[in-house]
C-alpha cells in the first residue's frame, strides 16, 4: 500500500508515535513527520516491527502533507505553546481550502479558540483534541477529547471511534466535546481531576503507613483489594503495582526511596484559576494543587521540620495503636466519600464553562469517554454516568439519591480517619477539603451572614435580609456606639 | 486661601470625599472634580460643615486640573477598569509633562503597569495606590499602599506621611511599596488576606453558636475578651459590635437576620490565581474564597439539605454538651493559629511576585504599615514585623521561633476545634486548611512520593531518590507484570 494515507501526525515524541502506530493498526494508513528526522525513521523501523503497519515516513514537511487524501488531516502532538504555533506555521503553508489540523496536546483551551479563528481565515479548520492514557493509553487505546470545527471532527469520526479505547458497555471513550476550546478546556479538568484522584489516595496512603503502621505489601494487598470494589480504577491498580516493586538500586522497596517531590505541567494549575475564574468551589483540587506546591519545597520543609522537632513535634505526633482491619476499611470509604466531591467540583467546573461559552457540554457523555482509555478511568465514572442519565440538570452529583446515599453511610468514616490523621499530626488536606465542602454545600444556614455583615459594617457592601426582600443598609458603627453610650 | 492647591482628587463617591477631606483636614488645599456634579458641591458642603477645610469643588476638568499647583497631583478614586482609563484620558488632556495621577482603586496590578507605560509616553508619572480603612479610613487616616514612580511618591510623601493612619508606636502607615503595580499587588494580598481573617472569625462564631450553642449576647462577650489579648484587631471589635445590634425591623438580633451569602469584588479570587501562578500554597485564603462561593448558592444549599436531612442529617449532627469556657479558650487558640498560617501564606506570596518582579518588596515594613488604617489592622501585625526584623529573610512566619512557640503552645486546641466541627457535622474550611497547611509545611516527608512514583508509571515524567543525585525512570508496568507471572 503507498500514500496517499488517509491521515498525518506531526509530533514524534513517544506520545506521538504511540498514537500513530495505533492508527496504523486500526488499518488506517498514516503518514508521519518529525522535525527532527531521527524520530520519523525510529517510528517508521517500530512499524516495521509491531506487524509492518500502513505507516509511512516523511523527512520534509512538503512531501508530508501532500502525501495524505484531502480533504487532509493531520494531528500534531508537539508541545503546548510556541511550538504549535510553530508546527501550524510549518503545515499549514502546504495545506489546502478545507484541510484540517488537530491539536493533540494539553493546550490553554483560549490558544486553540484563537488558532482555530487563524485557521479559518486561511480557511482550513481546526480541532483541540484532549488525549488521556500516557504513552500506553496513546499505543493501546487513549481518551479522546475532541473539539472545535464538527465538520472536521466528522472526516475522522471513524478512525477516532477505532482507535480510542473499547468499554464493553458503553462504546469507544470519544465524543464530539463541543466547539471551540471545549475539547481542551475538558481535558483540562480531567487532569485536575486525576490531580485530586492522586492526591486523595497519597493520603490514603499517608493515613495507612504513618498511622497504621501498614507494611508495603500490607499497602499492596489493601489496593489490590480496593481494585476489586467500588473503587476500582487505573491509579488504585497501578498503586497496588508500585507498593509490590522491590528497589532495583538497593534494599528494600522503590516506593520508598522516591523523593517526596511532585512535579506538575500546569493543567491542574489552570483548573484551580479556571473554578476560582468562574466562582465554582474546587478545594479538593485545589488542595492537590497546594500539595504539589509544598512538596517541592523540599529543602524548607526539612528546616521546618528541625524547628518543630525541637518542639517535640515528630513526624507522625502519636504512636496509638489502631486497629488495621477497620483502619483500612474507614480509609476505604473515606477516599470514595471525597472522591465524589473531587468530581463534583470538577463537573460544576465543566458545567460553569459550557453555561458561559454555550458549549452546551454533556456531562454524562464526559463521564462515559472516561471510563476507558484514560488515567481517571474507573468503575466510578459509571455511577456519574447514571446520575445524569437519570438527571442532565443535577445541580451538584452529592445530590443524586445514590451518591447521597453513599456519602451518608460513609459519612462516620470519613470524619474518623480525618480526625485521626489531625490527631495524629499528619493531616489529610485533600479528604479534609473534600469533607468541609460537602458539611457546607448540604447545609441550610452557613456563618456568612457574620462577614456580610462585616462587610455591610466596614464597607457600606449591603445584605440581604432572610425575612423580607431587598437590600439593607445598617449604620452599624454608629449604633454600636449609641449602645455603649 | 485660593488656588492653587496643592493636589486634586477625581471621583466624589464616599471613598473619594472622605479621602479629600482627610487632606484638607491635614492642611493641605485640595481641589475635587467629579463627573456627576453634584457630588461636588456635596463634597464642598461637607467640607464646610465640617471645619471649613480648604477644599475647591470644580465643574469642568480642565479648570480643576489648572488649579493645582505644579508639578500636578491628582488621585483619582473611581471604579477600577474602564472608568480609570476614561478618567485618565479626561485629566491627562490638561496636564503637563512631569505632572502626576495617582489610582487609589482597588486595581489589577497589569493594568498599573499598562498605564504606567502609556503615561510615560505623555511624559507624566503615575503610581497605583492601594487604600484600606473603608469610608472610615479614608477620612480619619488609612493605609496607604502607593507604588510606581518614586519622583511622584517624593512630590506628596508629606501628604501621604499626615494622611495615613498613625500608629504611636511605628509611624504613619504608608511607606513606598516600589516600582510598577506593587502597590496594588500588595494591596490585592491585603485583601486576600482579609478574606482569610473574616473566614476565621465566622467559623470560630459557628463553632461558639452552633457547638456551644452560645447567644448573641455570649458572643458578644467573648469578642470584647478576645479584643483585649492576642487577638486585639479592628475585625474583632466590629464582630463584638454586631454581636449586640439588635433588629430593627423585628425581634431579636440584627446579625441572625442577614441573609448567609456573602459578596465579593475581585481581590480575593485574584489572590488566588496569583498564588497558583506563582507555585504558593494559600489554602487558608482559597478557602475564604470557596466559603464565599459557596454562601452564594443558597438555594443549592437549601435543596441539599432536604436531601441529606431525609437521610437523618441536620444542619448540625450532634447535640453534645460541650464546656462552654473551655470550648472558648480552645477556639481563641485555633483561630490565632490558623491566622498564623493565613498572613504566612500572603507574606510568602507577595515575596514570590516581589522576586518575580524585582520590586524588592519589604515585608516587615508592609506588616507596619498594615497596623493601623486598614481592615485587617491588628496587634498581631507588630509580631509579623518583628519576626521580619529579626530576620528579613524568614522563610515562612511558621518558621520564626516566637511564632512556632505559639503554634506549639495552641496546636492542641486547634486539633480539638477542627475535629470538634468535623464531629459536629459543621466542619471549619479555614481552620481546616491552615492546619494541614501547618502539618505539610512542618513535615521532612510527605507522601507525595507516591505521586511522583504515579506519574512515572503513567506518563513516564520522571523521579529523584532520597538516597542519590540524578533523574529516574523506572518502567513500573513491566516489572509489576513480571512479578505477577
Amino acid at each position: 500500500m503507498a500514500p496517499p494515507t488517509r491521515i498525518g501526525l506531526a509530533g514524534l515524541a513517544v506520545m506521538g508515535q504511540n498514537l500513530a502506530l495505533n492508527i496504523a493498526e486500526k488499518g488506517f494508513p498514516i503518514s508521519v513527520y518529525n522535525r527532527t528526522t531521527s524520530k520519523v525513521d525510529e517510528t517508521v523501523e517500530r512499524a516495521k516491527q509491531e506487524g509492518d503497519l500502513p505507516l509511512f515516513g516523511f523527512h520534509d514537511p512538503e512531501s508530508f502533507v501532500q502525501s495524505i487524501q484531502k480533504p487532509r488531516v493531520i494531528i500534531m502532538l508537539v508541545k503546548a505553546g510556541a511550538p504549535v504555533d510553530q508546527t501550524i506555521k510549518t503545515l499549514s503553508a502546504y495545506m489546502e481550502k478545507g484541510d484540517c489540523i488537530i491539536d493533540g496536546g494539553n493546550e490553554w483551551y483560549e490558544n486553540t479558540e484563537r488558532r482555530e479563528k487563524e485557521m479559518s481565515g486561511l480557511r482550513l479548520l481546526y480541532l483541540g483534541m484532549g488525549v488521556s492514557g500516557g504513552e500506553e493509553g496513546a499505543r493501546n487505546g487513549p481518551s479522546l477529547m475532541p473539539g472545535g470545527s464538527f465538520e472536521a471532527y466528522k472526516y475522522i469520526e471513524d478512525i477516532l471511534l477505532k482507535v480510542a479505547a473499547q468499554v464493553s458497555d458503553s462504546g469507544p471513550c470519544v465524543t464530539y466535546i463541543g466547539k471551540g476550546g471545549s475539547g481542551n478546556f475538558v481535558k483540562m479538568v480531567h487532569n485536575g481531576i486525576e490531580y485530586g484522584d492522586m492526591q486523595l489516595i497519597a493520603e490514603a496512603y499517608d493515613v495507612l503507613k504513618s498511622v497504621g503502621k501498614l507494611s508495603n505489601e500490607e499497602l499492596r494487598s489493601v489496593f489490590l483489594e480496593w481494585n476489586r470494589g467500588e473503587l476500582l480504577s487505573f491509579l488504585i491498580e497501578i498503586t497496588a503495582d508500585i507498593f509490590g516493586i522491590k528497589d532495583d538500586k538497593g534494599e528494600g522497596y522503590l516506593v520508598d526511596k522516591v523523593l517526596d517531590k511532585t512535579g506538575m505541567k500546569g493543567t491542574g494549575k489552570w483548573t484551580v484559576q479556571q473554578a476560582a475564574d468562574l466562582s465554582i468551589a474546587a478545594p479538593t483540587i485545589a488542595a492537590s494543587l497546594d500539595s504539589r506546591f509544598l512538596s517541592g519545597m523540599k529543602e524548607e520543609r526539612v528546616e521546618a521540620a528541625k524547628v518543630f522537632k525541637s518542639g517535640g513535634f515528630g513526624d507522625v505526633l502519636t504512636d496509638q495503636t489502631v486497629d488495621k482491619a477497620k483502619l483500612i476499611d474507614d480509609v476505604r470509604q473515606a477516599l470514595y466519600a471525597s472522591k465524589i466531591c473531587s468530581y463534583a467540583q470538577g463537573m460544576n467546573l465543566i458545567r460553569a464553562k459550557s453555561i458561559e461559552k454555550g458549549w452546551d457540554l454533556k456531562l454524562g457523555e464526559l463521564a462515559r469517554i472516561w471510563k476507558g482509555g484514560c488515567i481517571i478511568r474507573a468503575i466510578f465514572l459509571d455511577r456519574i454516568k447514571k446520575a445524569y442519565d437519570r438527571n442532565p440538570d443535577l445541580a451538584n452529583l452529592l445530590v443524586d439519591p445514590e451518591f447521597a446515599k453513599e456519602i451518608i453511610d460513609r459519612q462516620s468514616a470519613w470524619r474518623r480517619v480525618v480526625c485521626l490523621a489531625i490527631n495524629s499530626g499528619i493531616s489529610t488536606p485533600g479528604m479534609s477539603a473534600s469533607l468541609a465542602y460537602f458539611d457546607t454545600y448540604r447545609r441550610e444556614r452557613v456563618p456568612a451572614n457574620l462577614v456580610q455583615a462585616q462587610r455591610d459594617y466596614f464597607g457600606a457592601h449591603t445584605y440581604e435580609r432572610v425575612d423580607m426582600e431587598g437590600s439593607f443598609h445598617t449604620e452599624w458603627f454608629k449604633t454600636a456606639k449609641q449602645l455603649k453610650n
